[in-house]
């Protein structure tokens, strides 16, 4: 164990690179002006180190080094700092209910995708989600199911909150992502040469299972509650449905976007 | 509005009937051995309603009482016993942060399927899942997507718990359900007529885009943490894998579910 990166050992909540990173854990603002966010737990630390996400700053417990000494070892190397926190220390910065003593101030990739120049693929677009666990659970589908890119509004919820990279396990370091100010927009202009479809449960939608998806393909998913805008849905030049044969009214945006992914992986 | 069911108006967490509410919603244990249970909010309360569900006791604030007159008009007739509850006994009830003033103790319906005569059709089988979120989200795809029943071991959470009822959004009045204590032997019993299949991520599992799901079918899913017992996978006849292209290493329990309820509906 390379014992001498570690510089020191906190203990406070008032040091200021502890106070730092209780801002970049409860602040999407303070994430984007700093251009930092905040990982926690070796996992996730390890999964954006493998990434080529660069760690800044790395605090553990002295549990934490022992406990995860192994996936540890691979961190120290490539952080700036390595610093010791106290395990009560810890337990305060946590988010969850059983902390594991790990976190890592790491740099915010840069959306690697523009907009102006989003690469032939298959894609999901979400308009104006709002629960991060919805949005986190999402982008795991669409790591698992190779797809190639999310857009996202800007106003749905910021990948790299805690919440958000907790439920991702890691895919909001894999898959490539687009962050749009206006969809509509996007979806007209992709049009040209993408096929595009508004998820909706409209009575003119066609049903997902013969939706051809073989060529560049964006599908557009709304808020929970409301859908998707009128504006995007008229950009779209198609609407599709997941057919519903049940009780249910409708499906969360997260199932729904599960089978869209599925089904955009499985027409290649 | 009827009022003249309200029978009286309950302030205090003191009163009996108020007390048993609480326990039903907090205890499983109160819940089976008294057979009956808490709806909450007047959405779910009419969905039990119009699901054949028998309501004993409904209470409302007189706030609710304005405000969801509509849908609670056709409540009153059917509750037993209708009594106005304050706004501050409502908060204090909650189980949520945003209280809707609307509960209803229920008659808790017997799992209508039996596991020594199920109906031909198909089916999941969750073994000892432990989320109640994913449960009922599961519930909620298995509804939508027009599974003919689930089977549940009996250490997943129960379907009338609190959090499970909220996010199935009525889909546990709906969907047929079968609990079983033994679910190898279950799956051994229903192989000689089922083509059974285990969700695993072995190397000798088959696709599930290429499973035959046109007779009577079956597939278990394991445990969020631990996937399907050896015995569960044993005493199955085939191992099914959900194709993953990406980098994410396995998907949830609930999205997992959800793409093998849409592909069992896709096939029939």
């Amino acid at each position: 164990m390379s014992n001498e990166r570690f510089m020191e050992r906190i203990t406070s909540r008032e040091n200021q690179n502890i106070k730092r990173m209780v801002k970049l854990m409860k602040s999407r603002k303070e994430r984007m002006e700093s251009g930092r966010f905040v990982a926690e737990g070796p996992k996730l630390c390890a999964e954006a180190a493998s990434a080529g996400i660069v760690l800044d700053e790395l605090y553990c417990t002295a549990e934490a080094r022992e406990k995860y000494s192994q996936r540890l070892a691979l961190l120290y190397p490539k952080a700036s700092v390595c610093c010791e926190i106290s395990g009560d220390l810890a337990r305060k910065l946590a988010d969850t209910n059983s902390p594991q003593g790990v976190y890592a101030v790491c740099r915010r990739p840069q959306p690697v995708l523009d907009e102006c120049s989003l690469p032939f693929g298959r894609y999901l677009a979400l308009e104006s989600l709002q629960d991060p666990g919805n949005v986190g659970t999402i982008l795991r589908a669409a790591d698992a199911f190779g797809a190639d890119g999310v857009i996202l509004t800007a106003d749905c919820p910021d990948l790299f909150s805690p919440k958000v990279l907790r439920s991702t396990m890691g895919s909001a370091f894999r898959v490539p992502v687009c962050v749009t100010g206006d969809l509509p927009a996007l979806l007209v202009q992709l049009g040209a040469t993408y096929a595009t479809y508004a998820a909706t449960l409209s009575d003119d939608a066609v049903s997902i299972r013969s939706c051809d998806f073989s060529g560049p393909s964006v599908v557009a998913v709304g808020n929970e509650g409301n859908g998707l805008s009128r504006a995007a849905i008229d950009a779209c030049a198609h609407n599709l449905i997941i057919d519903m044969r049940g009780g249910a009214e409708s499906l969360n945006a997260a199932m729904a976007a599960t089978v869209i992914l599925w089904e955009l992986s499985g027409k290649r």
